[in-house]
């Protein structure tokens, strides 16, 4: 005992010089420019966490509009709100700038097992498919397990209903399924594809999104099923039973409407053509309430910028909120707005896209120089206190994609605790349930503490 | 420290004490009768353990039939499955012995707020429940949060949809609104009732469950809807705001159909009048496919007894399994075997029901007298290898309820871990998905060395 007692004695010792060498390193690593931000950092974090307005507020998007797909009155509705609420909350220079977008209609839909039992099948439509005919489509089913068996199958699959059975790993490695199942199963002759939702296994819950047809392959219906019904098809068939399943989709393509991404913003006080924008997208899927993708990253960013102005804080460049339009399925507000802004993407400082949800905040992705990153790590040291100083390796999104690309600009993502994520993308469940008041807070203040520094900083951050 | 040393040696010496006194007073306490089980005990478990016999039945039963209410197709079907596997199995005396039950069918079925926002609810009509006319029924609506605050509102709920929000706290306190909620609304004149659904906050997740009407109230359409849709109506009635709601249900009662409880049995080698029962049921609600409730009880209940006989282990006693009829929205399967078997209960030894699920089983739970509960303790003793050594205070089942009550016959229930039971308790989500097989060996092995030993005691339980 003595002998360990020794042992622990001497660990004592050694951490506390331990701890006092990297505290003594730590003040010498933190540049003098970082002291400055730590009163107002300090603020937006206090207003931030004081109540749960941001909850609030997504709360009212989602009650209100409920789900906004591109094309639907809803997502119309939400974007005239958005404008006059940010006019109402004193931002700069608020504004609708005009998207065409494409109309997606799901209609009534359904499918099921007609043999060798009776039942349905929990379903959703895929987006962007086409539909069956009106009276549907019924035909025997295939299942496989992946590609590779799809290949082997080959031919064999000529006016079959092809049901992909792939358990969720990843989103990369699952969604390929999505996106070119249809196309591959219909380059075999298969008159429809049903997918094992791109998600766990929840309540029997199926999950929506967008597929991509290939040019030149004949365009079949598509639609995802839950896991628990994919797995009871593979069960039927590995008994040697032959599957017939009836599907219709009254989905269909309208012509494109016109939209519009929402824009607002604090000028800046010194550069007001530098700017720093934090986007989002404002329309959702057809299903649930959009509240994690991506009400709650529009309200988290709006929310920031509301803070900074309603505090006095006017930052040395421009901040400038964008709820884009059409993220789910075309991508036009966020193709629109590096066209409409393309003489303006040098002054870009920074894109921060916050599309991953609104849970507990870890910190952020980046993608940009070394010398940034060092510079957003300092900022991120900021964010203690709600547990956000994480920089990751990569950090990006769909929206603000085609003008980080266009324009060669540094490029961020709030991150946060992802664990339920997947489990309710693209799904009825996506509602403001799963959203804890606390964690949106702590989102809002690493994206204000973020974005206002960043913006106000003395030297504009490198490519 | 010494001192803490010494104090700590003298811990340790009387623990080694405390544990020799306990083994010498369990060791006294383990009656000579229960040496006798020990090898066949042994024998079920590693019977059951050996492999997933169970959990494939049971997906077959779920897979073939799928859900099996009262009156559909799919139960009459899996009624004479269960017969003819039965007697494959080579269990004695199988039977179908008929009941008639009643035949609700919930037709399409729909809801949706009309105001302040057009949105689907995500709702599954109560069963039992009558239909709105064929047109729907649109109509303000109005939450309460309890029986109180209905009665508060009193008159002004006249023509109105009530809409009882109460959060799920257990399902003895919320399952009343589920019950009587539609007549208590109906008493002030509402014209239908929607129920927030009587279990956790799932995945936009509705449960539907029967409804009483009360005698001489108005019968109005009632449908539970998720939870997530129930706080939203909250919201925007806190918020001010006037609440339009239709609903649209084709539910209709059709008259009663004839169905059977199926019977099978190890006839006893000394007393074969006297009768243990393993009781569960076959019948479901119209959604999901019942394999929590009850397909998993069922097919645990028959495989414990098809161990039994498969390892040539031929009680004392009778050994019945009952796969009764209508458990539901009828009962009819419980008290038709109370009526059919009234001459015979007397020589009923203990009835034991599987319906809470087959998860993790950690028990059972006993109603009967002292003398008895300390042999089923005994027992019980048998089955640490399995973790269901536990006897809790009460224990019976709605099923073997009517023939426990006539017979004032000693009741057992398997426990099992329940954590999960409620989020999916009639919902599209009770597949097979959710039960581990080797959970639901263990129930087997449970269920197996329970019902043999006390088939095979040398006196029978008291009463």
């Amino acid at each position: 005992m003595r002998q360990v007692r020794g042992t622990l004695a001497l660990i004592a010792v050694l951490a506390v010089a331990v701890a006092t060498v990297s505290r003594v390193q730590s003040q010498q690593a933190s540049p003098s420019w970082l002291d400055a931000y730590r009163e107002p950092a300090s603020r937006l974090i206090g207003a931030a966490l004081r109540n749960d307005a941001a909850w609030n507020r997504l709360a009212e998007l989602t009650d209100t509009f409920g789900h906004r797909l591109a094309g639907e009155q809803s997502l119309a509705d939400a974007i005239v709100w958005a404008v006059a609420q940010m006019r109402r909350d004193g931002l700069e220079n608020v504004r609708a700038e005009k998207v065409m977008v494409p109309h997606w209609v799901r209609g009534a839909e359904s499918a099921e097992i007609v043999a060798p039992v009776r039942d349905r099948l929990a379903m959703l439509g895929l987006g962007n498919s086409v539909g069956t005919p009106p009276e549907g489509l019924e035909a025997e089913a295939v299942v496989v397990r992946s590609f590779a068996e799809l290949d082997a199958r080959g031919a064999a699959l000529g006016g079959k209903i092809v049901v992909y059975n792939v358990p969720f790993t990843s989103y990369g490695d699952t969604v390929r399924y999505r996106s070119a199942g249809a196309s591959r199963a219909a380059a075999y002759g298969a008159v429809a594809m049903l997918l094992r939702s791109v998600g766990p296994t929840g309540l029997r819950t199926p999950h929506t999104g967008a597929l991509d047809y290939a040019v030149g392959r004949p365009r079949i219906p598509a639609a995802a099923i839950a896991a628990e019904d994919a797995s009871r098809l593979q069960r039927l068939q590995d008994r040697g039973q032959r599957l017939i399943i009836r599907l219709t989709m009254q989905a269909r393509m309208l012509p494109d409407v016109e939209s519009a991404n929402v824009v607002a913003e604090v000028v800046g006080r010194e550069r007001p053509e530098e700017v720093v924008v934090l986007g989002c997208h404002l329309d959702s899927w057809d299903v649930g309430a959009g509240a994690t993708d991506d009400g709650g990253g529009c309200i988290a960013s709006w929310e920031a910028v509301r803070l900074i102005k309603t505090l006095g804080l006017r930052p040395r460049r421009t901040l400038r909120v964008v709820l884009f339009s059409n993220e789910e399925n075309g991508l036009r507000g966020g193709l629109a707005y590096r066209d409409a802004h393309k003489a303006g993407l040098a002054g870009h400082v920074l894109m921060i896209e916050t599309d991953g949800g609104v849970f507990r905040p870890l910190g952020f992705g980046f993608t940009g120089s070394d010398a940034s990153r060092a510079i957003v790590t300092h900022v991120a040291s900021l964010l203690a206190e709600v547990g956000a100083t994480r920089i990751g390796a990569g950090g990006g999104g769909a929206d603000i994609g085609p003008s980080v690309q266009a324009g060669n600009l540094p490029s961020m993502s709030l991150d946060v605790d992802g664990s339920l994520y997947f489990t309710i993308h693209h799904t009825e469940a996506d509602t403001i349930d799963r959203i804890e008041p606390a964690d949106l807070a702590r989102c809002v203040a690493a994206l204000a503490v973020m974005s206002y520094v960043v913006a106000d900083l003395p030297e504009r951050l490198s490519r």
